[in-house]
């Protein structure tokens, strides 16, 4: 692990002077927040992977998930690991950059350029808790502020999972008419109680460590690296299956025969936890941790709809594939199965797939085939109904 | 909530001279423990309920769960609530204080007056994290000699929920012929990696608190009450089912119109949570809370048995009753079944009940008629067989 001191560093080059493109808007073009706060100036990172054809017709807008980037197909530059939806974003891949212009932008709230708590305000200071709170749909206008700024009138698809679902799901309600096609994956249309439960578990993780220092810890010259590394430990459990835990770990000691009977992680499970943990910390910022748990925990799509789900899609043209996944216990089938209902009594065309696998939430990220084989399947359809090669 | 001070003060009370029962054995009744340590002296604090009769003969000792304690059917004297199995224990109740002599001794390593890491050692020093790590198999014979000392060769049943269950089961397997019938509920023959997973994220929040003080707090004058809570409500929603969580607070919001687009407890189950956490630290210890966690992930009977969990109970004459809860994910239905199976092929006489809630692990702490029923039941029958009038 890196001295705290050089990934602080790594960290304010990459909110600061981030190896991505970076556009911020002119000041007076506001993002107008569901707080009823108006952010300028907006600064948006992003990455893109392909070309853009002529008739700006084949983009591609990728949403990532809570600690998810905007690295989504290329080796990230604090972690120097694979882009982060390496399986399917790529030349060949079913979001093939070989055929589709792909565009990923660090969310707003976001720390890895795009303008978030510990980005510097109009008058130069970080802003912390002073960044106003984050919604999905606040996202999502960001997003489309970008996609106006790269000349894209209409987008082929939008896809994500998780957090990344939630803004699928409101990118084809706010914007029916710019989304060809939609892939929400492991998500859905509102957070749950035991989802929010979950999440303020973290959040208070964070505020409980002095290093947090009311959330003016880059002012402090310090890191709530602590509290930031339970809660990670703590989200990365729900990330995960029973079975998966069982098939992975088990009750295997770490590089011993017998237990220590002491607090060491004698377990290879508590061992993978505390890295997990501890590598966190190294990417991500806690007030950005703050900000992305509050926006999931906000999101309710059908409260914007007087409670209706269905009025959300209602006469919506855009293509739907859903996925799920069996032990996906986070965001379980019957979530994206409310959505595929609301969708089918808004008239929208539809796929739904629950995918078995033991690998739980996490699977949305892992290379399996039939996840690979479902987007390939869906994406090449809708791509012959757009006219694209 | 109160001031730290006084809630300090409580506590060491109840550590030191509790408004209980309280057994010092001589140096030389050693508890040879599982890690290898002699530890003496061992003190005990239990509560005992109704009269032990002539033939001693029907006494029930009833074992308690992670977080509870010796105060099953009174009054508790740090919170003033009931005690936590004030629906099974009492006159007239299943386990029936009018009938039966009831036993409940707080464990090894807890902290309401039976030796632990807040007690004082030999030398007179707080053990803090000094106190040897305590197996399930530990707190079973210390209990042993608890009822030694209180003169009762064979129990008519032991029964517990949750880790209190992993001490039925290790009582049935090492003193069969001590234990007329017994009654495992919510529990599992062994500690899933998801569990000790969730374990440890609960211990690293309260070592990762300034406060814990390497585990020597009591002699800093501080407590590690940030750690403590957030590790309280890391476990509290792994206590509770989805369904019951949607059922309660759903996305309700705490005494507000609108959310306030801040990091307020804005949502029912968040002010929920805060409340579980802060009122936790007022009645336990932080090193208790390590101790009793990691004596729950050594768990695993089998391994004693050669990996064969049957062999455990091979010809066992005790009565069973296993219960399960239909939404408990923590300790779930699998679990029970697998202590069924071995029940069985060890040719024992065993009930199985799998109770329908959506109450989640803690409905073994509810009012659940089918509980009530299921005991009440399975008490009398046993009752009858040994002659009980």
């Amino acid at each position: 692990m890196a001295s705290l001191a050089a990934t602080r560093i790594d960290h304010q080059r990459e909110t600061h002077t981030p190896t991505s493109f970076v556009v911020t808007f002119p000041t007076d073009q506001l993002l107008r927040m569901d707080s009823g706060v108006a952010l300028a100036p907006l600064t948006i990172a992003y990455q893109t992977y392909g070309q853009l054809n002529a008739a700006h017709s084949n983009a591609v807008l990728v949403c990532h998930a809570l600690t998810g980037d905007q690295h989504v197909a290329n080796v990230h530059p604090l972690t120097g690991k694979p882009g982060w939806w390496d399986v399917l974003v790529g030349p060949g891949k079913p979001i093939d950059t070989d055929r589709y212009f792909v565009i990923c932008s660090n969310v707003v709230g976001g720390c890895l350029g795009t303008t978030g708590p510990a980005s510097r305000g109009p008058d130069g200071r970080t802003y912390g808790l002073d960044m106003p709170i984050v919604t999905i749909r606040d996202m999502v206008r960001a997003q489309s502020m970008l996609v106006d700024h790269l000349g894209i009138d209409s987008l082929f698809c939008v896809a994500g999972g998780s957090m990344g679902g939630m803004q699928v799901l409101q990118w084809a309600a706010l914007f029916p008419q710019r989304v060809f096609s939609a892939m929400p994956i492991a998500t859905a249309a509102r957070h749950s109680s035991q989802n929010i439960a979950f999440h303020e578990v973290g959040r208070q993780a964070i505020m409980a460590d002095p290093d947090w220092c009311g959330g003016r810890y880059i002012d402090c010259e310090t890191r709530p690296e602590k509290g930031l590394s339970v809660a990670r430990m703590a989200a990365h459990v729900t990330y995960l299956s029973d079975q998966a835990l069982h098939a992975k770990f088990g009750r295997k000691l770490q590089d011993r025969a017998a237990p220590t009977f002491s607090f060491d992680a004698d377990f290879q499970v508590e061992s993978y936890l505390r890295y997990q943990g501890r590598s966190f910390v190294e990417r991500f910022d806690a007030n950005s941790y703050l900000y992305m748990t509050r926006a999931m925990d906000y999101f309710d799509l059908a409260a914007d709809y007087g409670g209706v789900l269905a009025k959300a899609f209602k006469g919506t043209s855009t293509r739907f594939c859903v996925v799920s996944f069996t032990s996906d216990w986070l965001f379980p089938t019957s979530d994206s199965r409310a959505i595929v209902h609301a969708l089918n009594a808004g008239g929208a065309s539809v796929s739904f797939v629950e995918i078995e696998t033991d690998k739980g939430h996490d699977a949305f990220l892992l290379d399996i085939p039939d996840l690979v084989a479902t987007s390939r399947g869906f994406l090449d359809a809708a791509g012959r109904a757009r006219g694209l090669g």
